[in-house]
């Protein structure tokens, strides 16, 4: 995709464009004078327009050939709309409850009209700041990851759906790049970007590039990234990508989606409420000592992935005569053995999440991406502390996750990082 | 594609082909009268014409839509000779002192024109079965798969390279569905197709699709085969596909291309070469005890394994500044970490090879396709017995291959099974 057709949309300009846009109108009810565009693109790549009328909403999303955060300096192809929207439409079809729908895709304008998520919808990550509990957002996200994942691996697809939608999805490689570069590469190296609280964990960074089994492990991780076609990810799955109120989940931005390892989106998830979790120390004030919500976040932790798992068992029990083309039904004909390939299924895939979710947790503390959870710590000591805690477990996790068994144990080890 | 422009062609009409396709003409010296044209196809799927002229020469593949050894009961796509004749192409490219050359590709008729690979060319499984030994057959091979490999791998080629590349090979997916069923799946259980030296082994056929253990660690070898693109490999790497004289050696027929794990080809044909091992007794008569032989068999297989890994290694330093992502050198930067990422890397292919070599030598005793390594032993109870002492190494290394340190160890099991 070249640029033809192309053209950077502004709040005036977007308005053109939903007037010329029949189905954007019909969305509206017709009724496009009188619109409120607000841009709040609060992300890293791409602009967010929040569009309302009399009689309708919807949010625009326009990619523009540049990493917004960065700018013009870093390209980034605009065809990462196109697999965006494809991701959508995909784990929206497979998870209607917890994506928000598309109603237009315009792939030389890079741009995506979806659902607008209302207030008092707000973006998981700040809610985790604020010591929000979310009661069903276990429920909720271990559906989204079960769902997704089970239903776009050989689980479920014949090969042939397999490596047709994996071919697809191989055109996403300038967004799997930028990964493999931000997640597995350059916090193991003096990088132009990198930094951390300095300089307070001066140290650490120091360390981590000096850690040889560590560097060792990435390196699995990271082939496993760029090998393993499993099944299609979110790819961006931290909770920034989640859009949630007391009864609602809606994960967002899937832009990064490619045919990749289950244990990326899983970890990154995981990963994430681990640092919500590290960080609440450096939220605590006399009013709330965060006690309570740290017990939470462990909590929902352990109930995601042992949630997660049931589901994805019980996805894969129900299918399991279908047209799934990985444990055929006339070889894993016992339940007995059928039992046996599940369990080390789910163990491979517990060991891959911890791998990943820590490789997650150590960039956003020494890569050039950070968590606005850490960020908004004002004290720089404090968050230096707070950070170390994170990742030291990490590093842990990341080298000895194959002697983990159970979220349980992981949820123990987090407990004695937070105490030290 | 569909049947467009497709004919079946026989020694009459391929002069009539020839004679309108004017690269064949001057590959004939554009002497095109006074030809001979024999179908030499022993192979299970495809039509092979030699095409002698006087003043040159060529080889006529043509790829029906029906596995030749079968008939149109069991259709298969003839597009495979669209990723046969890449694949050849490729690796001729990496590798051309072992792959013979791609004159003329018609794609419409699936029809692939290349270099006729004169006598005393034989198929090695023939000579392996004659007890020819071949002094430079381990050098060669080890060649072939380091270079096809390694230059196909993310040790050599970016990220944009590589996925680009794999969404091609996605399209050889009928390929790879095949492998698949006769491969890991129809040994395992009762299919239309198996057989064995019945009776003789109806309690081993039977006990392998019993083994709960060999189809847990057949499940991660299948998931491993449909999901890892780790480097474009041939696909089909039995001895059947190589042809060989003293001094020359040539690897044709890769319609199963795809990205894939190395381990399935470095597997195939090291299993290839223990199944001729295990032939030589039902072959030994009184003249030849076969003794020296196997010695020989031996020995180039634990040359082969060693000629490659050191050979990769070297492709390895040789290239650890180039554009290859998998393991940047300014992460992997100091010689005792990029040591131990090369020993970490080469362990798990080995492992790999292991368990994909024992899945290819189980499959050819139980499965569809026999080799003509045992089919030529004409006393069926001789037979069973070396294809038994096989077949039981096989599940050993199947299930036990990660206590293997090493290809002496491997020889060792063999030696033990071979004298029980
Ligand atoms: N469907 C939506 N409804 C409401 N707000 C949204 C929606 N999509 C995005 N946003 C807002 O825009 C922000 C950026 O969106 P996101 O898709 O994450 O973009 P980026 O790819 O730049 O990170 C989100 O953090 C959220 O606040
Ligand atoms: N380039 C060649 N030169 C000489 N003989 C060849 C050549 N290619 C194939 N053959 C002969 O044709 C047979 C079948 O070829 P192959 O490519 O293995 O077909 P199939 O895909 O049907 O197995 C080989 O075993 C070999 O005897
Ligand atoms: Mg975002
Ligand atoms: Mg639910
Ligand atoms: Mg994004
Ligand atoms: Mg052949
Ligand atoms: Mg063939």
């Amino acid at each position: 995709m070249g640029t033809q057709g192309f053209r950077t949309l502004n709040e005036e300009s977007l308005i053109e464009y939903i007037k010329a846009t029949p189905a954007l109108c019909s969305q509206l009810g017709d009724q496009v004078e009188g619109l409120t565009i607000k841009e709040v693109g609060d992300g890293n790549l791409n602009f967010v327009y929040i569009v309302v009328g009399p009689n309708g909403s919807f949010v625009i999303k326009q990619a523009l050939p540049y990493i917004r955060c960065i700018g013009e300096s870093w390209p980034m192809t605009k065809e990462r709309a196109y697999f965006e929207a494809l991701a959508l439409k995909e784990h929206g079809r497979l998870c209607p409850n917890h994506v928000p729908e598309v109603y237009h895709f315009d792939r030389p304008m890079s741009l995506i009209a979806m659902r607008y998520l209302k207030p008092p919808h707000i973006i998981l990550r700040k809610g985790l700041i604020a010591g929000v509990e979310y009661p069903l957002l276990a429920d909720h996200m271990s559906d989204y990851m079960a769902n997704t994942l089970f239903f776009t691996s050989l689980l479920f697809r014949s090969t042939l759906e397999h490596k047709r939608s994996v071919a697809e999805f191989c055109g996403n490689v300038e967004l799997c790049r930028l990964t493999e570069q931000v997640v597995f590469s350059d916090p193991y190296r003096d990088a132009q970007y990198n930094r951390w609280t300095s300089p307070y964990l001066d140290n650490d960074a120091e360390e981590i590039r000096h850690d040889d089994t560590l560097k060792l492990e990435v390196a699995g991780l990271k082939s496993m990234f760029c090998e393993r076609a499993q099944a299609l990810i979110h790819g961006d799955l931290h909770t920034g990508s989640v859009m949630v109120t007391t009864d609602s989940t809606q994960v967002i931005d899937p832009e990064f989606a490619f045919y990749g390892p289950m244990g990326f989106d899983i970890g990154a998830y995981l990963g994430n409420l681990i640092l919500a979790f590290f960080a609440q120390d450096g939220h605590a004030d006399q009013v709330n000592d965060r006690e309570k919500y740290k017990h939470w976040i462990l909590t929902t932790l352990r109930e995601t992935w042992n949630l997660f798992e049931n589901k994805f068992i019980s996805l894969w029990n129900k299918h399991q005569d279908g047209k799934g083309e990985a444990y055929l039904a006339s070889i894993y004909n016992t339940t007995k053995l059928h039992l046996l390939v599940q369990k080390k299924y789910m163990k491979d895939l517990f060991h891959d999440a911890l791998g990943f979710g820590s490789a997650k947790m150590i960039r956003r503390i020494v890569g050039v991406a950070h968590v606005e959870d850490f960020e908004s710590i004002t004290d720089a000591s404090k968050r230096a502390q707070c950070e170390r805690r994170a990742l030291n477990l990490a590093k842990l996790l990341l080298k000895e996750r194959r002697g983990f068994d159970s979220i349980d144990q992981v949820i123990a080890s987090i407990q004695e990082f937070s105490s030290c």
